[in-house]
């Protein structure tokens, strides 16, 4: 069942996980492109943060049937230390839990922290900011009204 | 004067939008951010286009009260040859001049157009695509409703 999330909705919900965020202190945000670039600004504009960097990965389909994640956008943190890396959903979890991953050992000095609006209970990885728990399937006002 | 502009005019700005810079073909956005990121976003649904990156500049005062840009964010664009280069507003069209000036010499293979929402007829810049003149100072819905 498809669940449409309005702007509204989005609204209030982000005003909640900006609120949330705040205990981390976070000096600069990482959208996950495209599904985390709404919430990284809308974020990045409640936290009065100016620094907003994104990252874009791709699933790929190897030959094995097992599936590779590619990242692309490189990052720059300057003297920040702490991080917080944005995107909507945590739904399988592997986007979340390879950038993760891929930040944490590439910038050693900096303390990355994670925030989504949804959070799905078979997610391999949990945020450690989440709003709504997700049980269908979330269609975003951004995936719908611009169509 | 401060004219607010809200979720709903900005959808239906950005449809049009859309529709406008169908013309160019872009295989892929560059967002200026923070401004552009929720309508480089928005345009991307719409223009089913998964390749969204984001570039950001930041304005310092020189001792000698020049002004200059400072780009943050490195852009990969592949095999790509038409990028759509995103922001909200073309205001003194410093930013987005400095941003595609950048754009085009750093990738000569690669034609570059511009869209905004706004477009102030003193802007030393003048984007590809844009909707409305802008007469007043726009807040932006992102600027007011998260805070």
């Amino acid at each position: 069942m498809k669940q449409y999330y309005s702007y509204e909705a989005f609204r209030d919900d982000t005003k909640k996980l900006i609120h949330k965020s705040k205990v981390f202190k976070p000096e600069s945000i990482v959208a996950i492109a495209r599904g985390g670039l709404t919430l990284a600004h809308c974020m990045a504009e409640g936290l009065n943060l100016r620094e907003v960097q994104s990252i874009r990965t791709e699933l790929y389909d190897k030959e094995t049937k097992r599936e590779e994640i590619t990242l692309f956008g490189s990052c720059d943190f300057g003297n920040k230390t702490r991080v917080l890396v944005v995107d909507d959903i945590a739904d399988s979890g592997e986007t979340l839990q390879v950038v993760m991953s891929y930040l944490q050992s590439n910038f050693e000095n900096v303390e990355f922290q994670s925030a989504t609006l949804f959070y799905k209970k078979s997610s391999l990885y949990e945020p450690h900011f989440w709003i709504n728990e997700a049980n269908n399937w979330i269609e975003f006002f951004w995936e719908k009204d611009f169509l």
